[in-house]
């Protein structure tokens, strides 16, 4: 029953756009406080948007997917102007970034370890494509808006990236349904993302003997 | 007659040859008045050459152009070595090495876009295209150099190489003489950047509200 | 007789394994005298044992290394684990790091360049691509880790690499025995980069007139 997949496709591809969209408009909150001009604002986007999913598939050999399909630079053009006129028109709170790139993280971990499980990549593998493609994006905004990277701020970020990535495979390999374990693994991601913003939580700091 | 083709080619060889002497010559200026050795100032002047150009063949999947043929690597470093004792000898004004980085950025800009097109890229994707090849480089260069990179400065970088990429792709689609397309292009954005640099040409700048 | 080649391919495989756990070392030690968690110090000593080779193998368009093969990862995991132990247990001079560092800086640099040649590239590209490889890992560790990367401190790192290469090619070119061609190339970048740092010996400075 083929029909039974192209929901699911369809869901992944949606979950794709709609993580492009949230990393663009992160990315412009956050270059909407700096001296950009309009431009510099976009190529930011841009960057933060698919900087990720670019990573993973030139690690992959996968063709890029926003090369393949020009819909993605669209949608990540798209929803960097809408928030950039959203945000010129209502005053936001500085720290509203965090929400958006909240949910990129989360939707950028399930696409991009689904991504490589499909190019059967090994489940270690997978797991950091996860990462990468969550993680990528941010850190390439913060570093043209040279602010340090959220990624190393302490607070869990590419650990609680990793933790959903893990927790989506184990449930494929629990076979349990492809859409309960995306769902899952992306909420685990966010929920987790937001308590260590809200409650401050990090792993604990080690350093080694001098 | 395939004949009238070969110039074109031609044309497009070397102009990417005269691109990536450019930006080598615009890197070892801008390296001299810092602290290398001058296996650092190699280094950065082959970054600068290359870097631009290697980003894009990754992101299409094409072969990457130093490695396909020596020649590249080969220009780079007889510019960065001549461009060295040139400025040995003669006392050269610090900021000359904005013409050669403005006229690489200019060849770049042609050479990546049309590199796109062969490869059969949509023309958005295209004109990113375009701007990857011409802006990399420098951002390599200036990051190597521990400068704020020249394209996030303000006046007219990224913006003039992406003005450049459009009209040329307007004019193809027009189906005037590529040679003349490519002519204008790369000349608007050579003088687009020359007079940023000259009157302190801008977009505004905006910021979102707080 | 193919199974002479056997123990070469074993060789090479086995110093990529130890240039693998040198760099992923060197970067716990760096690494555990900053502010990291230990998920970030993971990720530092995974960027530094595997970022060089990654940008080798997306140059050359071979599948990238740890991908094909897990092994790598969990060699990079397990020496980031064990020297993070160790080093809580024993009191290790600060400067201890660059011991592995040197020693994957010289592993790399053989299996960089011996890569490449298996690829066709031709000479001048291979040295390239042994000094990549070599460097590239410590360049991402030392910007993770906010220091200014090793290889533009002035002692000979990237020359060092870059001239072992060159010895390595010569020698093969002389059909030289491939084993004895490898460790004396491999020798002398590590001996040179020991040198360097016990002697502080660095190639000229020179900076252009002004």
């Amino acid at each position: 029953m083929p029909q039974l997949h192209i929901p699911l496709d369809l869901l992944m591809y949606c979950t794709s756009l709609a993580a492009v969209a949230m990393m663009a408009a992160a990315a412009v909150l956050e270059a909407g406080r700096k001296r950009f001009d309009l431009f510099g604002m976009v190529v930011v986007a841009l960057a933060a948007a698919l900087g990720g999913g670019s990573l993973r598939d030139l690690l992959l050999d996968r063709p890029v997917f926003w090369i393949a399909d020009q819909t993605y630079s669209i949608v990540a053009l798209g929803a960097a102007l809408f928030t950039f006129f959203l945000a010129r028109v209502f005053s936001l709170p500085a720290r509203l970034f965090l929400i958006p790139d909240a949910l990129g993280l989360a939707l950028f971990t399930v696409t991009g370890t689904k991504a490589a499980l499909a190019w059967d990549a090994p489940w270690l593998v997978a797991s950091f494509m996860g990462v990468i493609t969550g993680v990528v994006g941010g850190i390439l905004r913060d570093v043209l808006c040279n602010e340090e990277p959220l990624v190393f701020q302490g607070t869990l970020y590419a650990t609680a990236s990793w933790l959903g990535a893990l927790v989506l495979l184990a449930m494929l390999e629990l076979e349990i349904n492809p859409s309960i374990a995306a769902v899952t693994g992306g909420s685990l991601v966010f929920l987790l993302r937001l308590a260590a913003i809200r409650w401050e939580i990090s792993l604990p700091y080690f350093t080694t003997k001098e």
